[in-house]
C-alpha cells in the first residue's frame, strides 16, 4: 500500500546531498568559487559556505539558503580575499542543518588551520567518533566531516599529506573531499569512486569541482576526473597526485546519471543529457505503448521524455507545467496551502491532455506521493489514458554514501511489486527501465552481476562496502545532546 | 549598431509589470490569494500584496519578493483574516519600487475603506496628477493607481459604483483593476481590454484573476474571461455586471500570447502553449534551413521551438541548460561575476551542439545583448552553424500600457535592418516570424491593418490610445521629490 | 482603591509624546539632526526621523527604536544628503505606532515638497478630518500632524508662509512645529505657547530644537525662545519673524518642569535643574518630617530629592540603585519576569534603609502602580517608616496637549483623597506639593486663578482651549479601517 | 604626555569581563537565569547566553547583545525547559566577540554534555592550549574557557568532580565558574577567590551569581559566598562543597569595590555602596580644598561624591547630566558625530558650574582621554576651579584576572607622575586616595605590604600569581588563523 506524508511540497525525490569545489592560484578565489557553487545548487540548495586563504589567515563565511542569496553581493566576497578558496553546497534532510553543520568545517591545528569540504558519506562514523570522544575529543558539529578533522589531529604523522592518508585509510564509505591549507589544495576520492570530482584550469590556477558544469561557469578547462583512491595536492610547485590505496574496481554512482548530476555536465566521460535521452529510447524499446503524446515530468523527466517521443515517433508535448518559482518558499504553509500542495509545483495543461492517451516519462518513484497527485491531476485534466514510465529500475533500498534517502519501508518499491505501485499511483500501465537495458544504456553490454560496473545499491541492495554503523544495532543515535539553536 | 548594457542579468526581456486577484466569500480568502498570486507570479516577481477584510477592518500585507517568501508562512496569512480579499503581485523596473508603491494601494475615503490592484498603465495619469495636486490632494506613490483613488475621491457622486465609473472615465490607457471595498470585489477592464481578467468560481465563492492559471490553483472554475469595458461588483447579492462605455473593438495584448502568459493560460479563449507551438509551425513555414537540431533559449523559447521541431521533422534538444536557481541573486556581482553574466542562467550542453547545424528559437530580440552572448556560447561549444528564429516581429517601438520596455533607442529592431539585427547578433540567418504569420497563428486570416484584431503597437506602433503624457513634451518627470528610503 | 495594571514595566510616569529639531545652513545637517534628537531622546523613545533637503530631492529616514540604533551608523547619515534637515522623535502610547505614523511626515505639493514635525496634540484635529476626508483628501495616516498638509495642500494662498498660517487658524490645540520646504526652514509654536521650542545658531547655521540641551550637544548658541503664536522662517535671506495670531497670555506646560524636561535644560529662561531643587526645598518646608535619609526614586526624583535633603539637613542617600539597562528590553515577558517586574528597574539597597525612618521623593504619582511595590520593597529591605513626599500636586485630569496620560478612572487622585492614596500606596504619610508652593518654586508669587501663569490642567482640571474633539460625544474613534501592518 | 585615542565612546573605564549565574531545581531555571543575568548586566554587555538541561537535551541560546534583548521575548524563553540552567554575560574589548565565543560553551563529552561560564583570566591558557593542540584537540573559540573543557575531556578520572578538579589543578589565574551537566550544578572559585561568586537559595532551588543583586532582583536569599578554592556541587542529594587546593590567602579583587560591583550588592560581607561612600569620605579627609560643590562624574562617581560632599559639608549638586540612551549606539559614528563625541554620554548643567569652585570626583583615571574633555566642558560652562578627586590610587599597570586594561603605555599613570597628570586634565588640583586610605575604607588598618589583603596588582604590580603566557616573550598571539565571520 501507498505511504502518505504530510508534507505537500515533498517533491518525492532522492536527494544529492552536497556539491564542493576549490581553487588555488587566482585573485578571484572566492567570486569564482561562488559562480562554481551556483552551478552545483542542484546538489544541496539547503545551505552553502566557502573558506578562503589570504595568504595570512583563513576567511569564512557560511549560511543557509540558496548561493546566490549568500555570495551574491560583492560586499561578502570582498571580506574573502585571497588567492585560494574551498567551497561546499548542503541539501540537509532535517533540521538538523545547524549552522554549526555547514562546511566548509575548519579547524586550527598546530601545523596550521585546514578547511574541509565533503561530498559523500562514511558507514563507520558513529564507531569512530565514538572512539575518538572516549580519548578526550570533543565535536562540535553532528557531521561525518568532522570526524576527518579529528583523525587528521590525532594522526602522528608530520606531514599533512600523510596525516589525511592516516585519516582516510580509517574510514569506510563515500568522500569526495577538497580541503584548504596556508600552502595546498587538496582533493581525495574514496577508493571506489562512489562520487564524483573533476580537475580542471583556468589559465594558471586549478580546480577541483563536483560537476563540470562548475568548470564551464567559470571558463574553466576540463583536465580529467580525479581518480578512484587518488589524493591530488596542488601548491606553487604544481600538482603531484598520489595512490595510497591498493587499487579496487570503481563503482561510481549510477544514479547521478538517472537524476543527480546537470544534464549538461560530462560525469566520468559521459554526457549526463546523452545517457538520459538513451534511457528514454531504452524504456521505450522495452515498454512503449500506444499513446497520443509524451509528457515528462518536469524537469527531470524532460531529457528521457525527448528519448522516449524521438524513439517511438510519439509527439513530445508539455502537457504538465512547472511553477520555477516555488523555492524555499511556503515553508509552513496554512491547512488550505496544505491541501493543494502539489499544485505549487506543476499545472496541468489541458488542452495537450484532454481526451489523449498520455505517457508520462518520470525518473524515478521514491514514496509515490507525489506521482499520485500528478496522476490525478492528468486525469483530471481529461486524459483517456495514463501510462507512467520511469527511466530507472524500481527503487528499493536506501543510500548510504550521501544521498538522503527515506527509511525502507517509505519507499513504494519495497514493499510493493510493480502491479500493486501501478494501483497505488492510479495509471493504467507502470514500468521501469530493466536493470540490463539501464546498464546497456550506458555503453555496456549489460550488468556484470559478479563485479557491477556501478553502485547501483538503490535498486539491488548490493552495498560496496561495509556498512558499520548500520548493522550495529543502535539504530538512530543520538550524536549531540545539544539541541541547535535556531 | 549593437547597444551593451552593463547588467548580465537583464535577461533582455519585455515584463509584465503585474497580476491582479480577488476573491469573494470564503473563509480561506487571504491562503487562496496567496495561492493565485503564486500562479500569477511570472507577472511580476519584485513586490507582492495582499488585503483583506473582515467584517470589521482591513488587513494589509505587503512587501517586497517574491509570493511564498512573503506569504509562505501561516502565521502572515493568519494576520490577514476575513472572507473576502485582493491581491497583487508586481514587478517593477528601477530602484522606484518603494514600499509605498506595492499594490494593493488603500486609503480611507468618506464611505470607508477602498484596496485596489491595477494591472496596466495608463497614459494620461501625469496630467491628472498635476490637476489634483493643483486642487490640493496630496500623492503618496509614485504609482498611476492612486490618480484612481483621488479621482474616486473627489467624485461628488454618492454610491461607489458610480464614483468608480466617474474615475474610470477620466483616464486614457490600459487598465485590469481589482477592487475590495466593506460590501464590494469589484473588478474592471478598460474599453480596449488590453490587459486580460477572469471570472471564475469556487464553490459559493467568486474569483477575479490575470489568467486562468490562477483558478487552476485553487481549484476553481473558470467563468468567463471580464469583457473589454465591463465593471463587474460581487457582493452577498451576486454578481452584476456594468457596461458604462460605448463599446469599441478590443485591442488585447498580442504579446500575452508570445511571452507574458502562462503556458496553461487560456487567455481570451485560446491556450496559450498552443498559440506558441502554431507560431512556431508557422515560423518553420515561413523561414526554415536545413539543420540537425532545434534548441529552444529556455524557458520561453521552449513551446515555439516544439512547434517549429514537429514541423520541419528536425529533432528537438536541450542544446542550452538553464540553471533556475538564479532568482534575485548576485544582485550586486562583482567584476568577475558581472564578466561571466549570462553563464548564470543558461549553460551549453556541447554534445548537442558541437558540429551541428542549430537552430536556436527565441521569443523575442529585446536589446539583442543576451542573445548575442548565447550565439557565443553555443559556437564556441562547436555549432557548424547558428540560424536564429523569433516567434515574435521585431520589436520596435516601446509600449505604455503596462510592460516594461526599453527606451526606444535601446530596442535593437528600431534602429537596425533585420539584416544589421543578424550581423550584431553574429547568427548566419535571422528570422522573425511576420506580422500575417502571427495573426495567422492566432487563428485570423491576417492582420486586419484598418481596425487591428491585438494591440500590437510594439511591433507597428499603432497606439490604440491618445498618449498624452508622452507628448506633452516634458519627458520624463520626477513624480515625487522624495528619495525612496531603502 | 487603587487600580492595578499587569504591565510590570509601566514605569506609571507621564510620557511626553514628541521632540522636534531643525537646522539650515550647514554641511552635516543631518548628523547634528542624530545629535539633537539623541538628546531629546527623553521626549520620545518609540521612533525618529530625519528628512533632509539637498537642493535637488529630500531625503527620509524613518524607523522604530532609539536614535542612535536608527542614526548612528555613517552610511544612514550618507544616504541624508544637504545642508538642511528636520527630525523628530517620538513616544507613542499604543500599537499604533506604524511607521506611517513616524514623522516628519512628507508630502509633495504643487509649490514642492514639504516635511513636517510635530510636537503637541490638536483639539479638533478629528472634526478637521471629517471635514477634510468629506472634500476628497485621502488621509495616510492616523496623526494628527497630517491635518496641517491636508489644510497646507488645500489653502488657496499662493506662498507657502500664508498657506501655512491659513492651516494653523483653523486648528485648536498645542503644537511646536519644524517644517522643511525647498528653500525654508520654518519654526511655529501655538497662540498659547504650551510645549516648548527654542532658536539656536551654530556658525552661521540656524537651529530650532524642543529644548536647549540638543543646542549644548551640538555646540549651538542658544538665541532665544521662539515666542507663543510666533512662525520663524529661516532662508538665504536670514530669519523672518511672524506673529499672525492676536496676542494672549502665555500657558506654558507646567509639567516640562517638574518631569519632562531635561534638567540641564534651560526652558522659558529657568534652569530645570533648578526649579526642581526649588521644589524639593519648598515641598520640605510644607512638609517634612522627622526623618533618617532622604531618598530619591531614581532617576527623576533626583533633583528634587537633594533640594529637599538640602532644605532639612537631612543625608541624602541612594537608597534605591536603578539599572539603566531596562530599554526596550523584556518587552514580553514570561509569567515569572512578570511577576518580578518592578526589579528590572530598580533595587533596594537595604544598608541604606534597614531600621531607617525614609523619606522617599518622587515627582508624580499616575497610577500608583509603580509607587506601590518599591514602598513594599523599602519596607522589605527594613525600612522603620516610609514617607513619600510627591514634586507635584495630584495629577487629577488627563492632558489633551500632547501628554500621553492614562484615562482619567486610572489616575489614582482622580478618585481618591491624599489620605486613601496614602493607604493604597502603603506609607506612614503622604504629601504633595501645594498648588501655590508649586508656583513659588518657580519664582511666581502663588497661582493666579483668575489667569493663571501656566498650563496646570492635569492639576486643575482647567484646559485652556476648547476640547471640541473630546466632547464631540464620540468617544474613542477609529481614524483608519486599516489595521497596522507589523 | 597623555595619550589620545580616537573613540569618542570610550568612556575610559576599565571594564569587567563577565558575569555568571547558574540555578538548580525550579521550574522556572530560564526565565530566572535571565532575571540574574540581567542584573548582572553591568559586568558585561557585548553578549549574553544560557545554557538549561530538560532531563533529556541541553538546550543553548548565546547572542550578542543585552540580555533583555536576547531573553526578553517567552518564545525564546520556551525553548530553553528544564529545571536546571547556567547564564553568562560578557563584555569583549575588540571583533573578536564572535559568536563562537559567547559562553557558556557547551561541549559533548563520553560522559554526557557539559556546560560551562567563567569570570576571570587564566594566566596559562596560551601555553595549555599549544600542548593540547599538539596531541590532537581540535579547539573551536579563542576564550580560555574551551582550555577548562578540553583538559576535562582529556582527563582519565571517571567522576565528574575529579575530571574537573584535574582541570582547576593545571590552570593558573582567576576564575569563578558555574557548570551543568546532566545531573550536576557546579560552582569553582580559584584559590586566590580573586572573582567573586555567591550562593542563594530560592525555595529548594539553589542559585550560583556573581553578586547578590542578581539573588536580589529574583527574591532569592543569600547564603553565603562561595569560598576561595572551593568547588560546590548541587544536585537532587543537595549541595556538597570541596576544597581540593591547599589553603592560601584571600586576595580578593579590590576594584569590585571601587568600580566593578553593583552599588547594591554585598560582596565579601561589605556593601558596595557603604565601601564607596567611605572612599569619598577618606578621599575628603586626605585632600580636600575649598569649594563651592561637590560634582560627581555620574554615574559610578555619585557614592563617593556623596561621601566627600557629606565629610566636607559642601554642596552635592548634579552639574553633570548623563544621557542614558547611548547604550551600543552610534557605533560608527560620522565625523560630525565623533568630533562631538564625549557630549553622548554627558552634558554640562551650567547653572551649577557658573562662577563655581568644583570638585569632580571620579572613581579611576585609565587613559585619561574622558576626564580631559569633561573638564573642559566644565570649564567651558564658567567653573572658577575645576578640583579633581580620584576614589582610587592610580591606575598604572594591566590587570591579567578578567578585567579589559589598556596596554600599559595606554595608562596615563604608569608614564605620568600625579603633577604631569593634572596638568594634562587641565585641572588646578588633582588628588588620588593613597593606598592605605583605600584598604581603611575597606575597615581595614593600612595596606600589609608583606601579604596584601586584596589583589591591588593594577595599582602596585604585585600580582599573586605567575604570568607564564605574559612572560613568554612571545607578545600578542594569533589563538586562530581564522577570521571571525561576522
Amino acid at each position: 500500500m501507498i505511504e502518505c506524508t504530510n508534507d505537500p511540497f515533498d517533491d518525492d525525490k532522492l536527494h544529492e546531498e552536497c556539491g564542493v569545489f576549490g581553487i588555488y592560484g587566482t585573485e578571484d578565489a572566492s567570486a569564482l568559487t561562488a559562480l562554481g557553487l551556483h552551478a552545483l545548487q542542484h546538489r544541496g540548495q539547503e545551505a552553502a559556505g566557502i573558506v578562503s586563504y589570504d595568504g595570512r589567515r583563513f576567511h569564512p563565511h557560511r549560511a543557509r539558503g540558496l548561493v546566490g542569496d549568500i555570495f551574491g553581493r560583492a560586499e561578502v566576497i570582498r571580506r574573502l580575499p585571497g588567492t585560494m578558496a574551498v567551497g561546499h553546497t548542503r541539501y540537509a534532510t532535517t533540521g538538523e542543518t545547524a549552522v554549526r553543520n555547514v562546511q566548509p568545517l575548519y579547524a586550527d591545528f598546530d601545523f596550521g588551520g585546514l578547511a574541509l569540504g565533503h561530498n559523500g558519506n562514511l558507514t563507520n562514523a558513529r564507531q569512530l567518533r565514538r572512539e575518538l570522544t572516549a580519548e578526550g575529543s570533543l565535536f562540535q558539529s553532528t557531521t561525518d566531516t568532522e570526524v576527518f578533522q579529528h583523525l587528521i589531529a590525532r594522526s602522528r604523522q608530520a606531514r599533512l599529506l600523510d596525516r589525511i592518508i592516516d585519516a582516510l585509510r580509517q574510514v569506510d564509505g563515500a568522500y569526495s573531499l577538497v580541503a584548504l591549507s596556508r600552502r595546498k589544495l587538496i582533493g581525495a576520492r574514496d577508493p571506489l569512486g562512489v562520487r564524483p570530482l573533476v580537475l580542471g584550469r583556468l589559465g594558471e590556477a586549478w580546480v577541483l569541482a563536483s560537476e563540470t558544469c562548475a568548470l564551464d561557469i567559470i571558463a574553466a578547462e576540463y583536465v580529467r576526473d580525479v581518480a578512484p583512491g587518488e589524493i591530488v595536492v596542488i601548491d606553487d610547485d604544481g600538482l603531484t597526485s598520489h595512490q595510497p590505496f591498493a587499487p579496487v574496481r570503481q563503482r561510481f554512482c549510477i544514479f547521478e546519471y538517472i537524476y543527480f548530476a546537470r544534464p549538461d555536465s560530462l560525469v566520468e566521460g559521459r554526457n549526463v543529457y546523452g545517457v538520459r535521452k538513451a534511457i528514454g529510447a531504452e524504456l521505450a524499446r522495452e515498454s512503449h505503448v500506444a499513446a497520443d503524446v509524451v509528457v515528462p515530468i518536469p524537469d527531470s523527466g524532460v531529457p528521457a521524455a525527448i528519448g522516449y517521443a524521438a524513439e517511438t515517433g510519439v509527439p513530445f508535448e508539455l502537457g504538465l507545467i512547472r511553477n520555477h518559482y516555488v523555492g524555499r518558499t511556503f515553508i509552513e504553509p496554512t491547512d488550505e496551502i496544505r491541501h493543494l500542495g502539489v499544485k505549487l509545483k506543476h499545472n496541468a495543461n489541458p488542452v495537450m491532455l484532454k481526451d489523449k492517451r498520455v505517457v508520462l516519462v518520470d525518473d524515478s518513484i521514491v514514496r509515490g506521493t507525489t506521482s499520485k497527485k500528478i496522476v490525478e491531476m492528468v486525469r483530471h485534466a481529461g486524459a483517456k489514458e495514463v501510462h507512467m514510465r520511469i527511466s530507472s529500475p524500481p527503487t528499493s533500498s536506501p543510500c548510504f554514501y550521501g544521498i538522503d534517502t527515506p527509511q525502507k519501508s517509505e519507499l513504494l518499491a519495497a514493499r510493493n511489486t510493480v502491479e500493486e505501485m501501478r494501483v497505488a499511483i492510479g495509471v493504467d500501465t507502470l514500468a521501469f527501465i530493466s536493470q540490463d537495458g539501464l546498464y546497456r544504456s550506458m555503453g555496456e553490454a549489460g550488468r556484470n552481476n559478479a563485479l557491477p560496473q556501478f553502485c547501483d545499491a538503490c535498486f539491488t541492495s548490493q552495498y560496496p562496502t561495509t556498512l558499520t554503523d548500520h548493522e550495529d544495532g543502535r539504530g538512530e543515535v543520538q550524536l549531540s545532546l545539544l539541541v541547535e539553536p535556531r
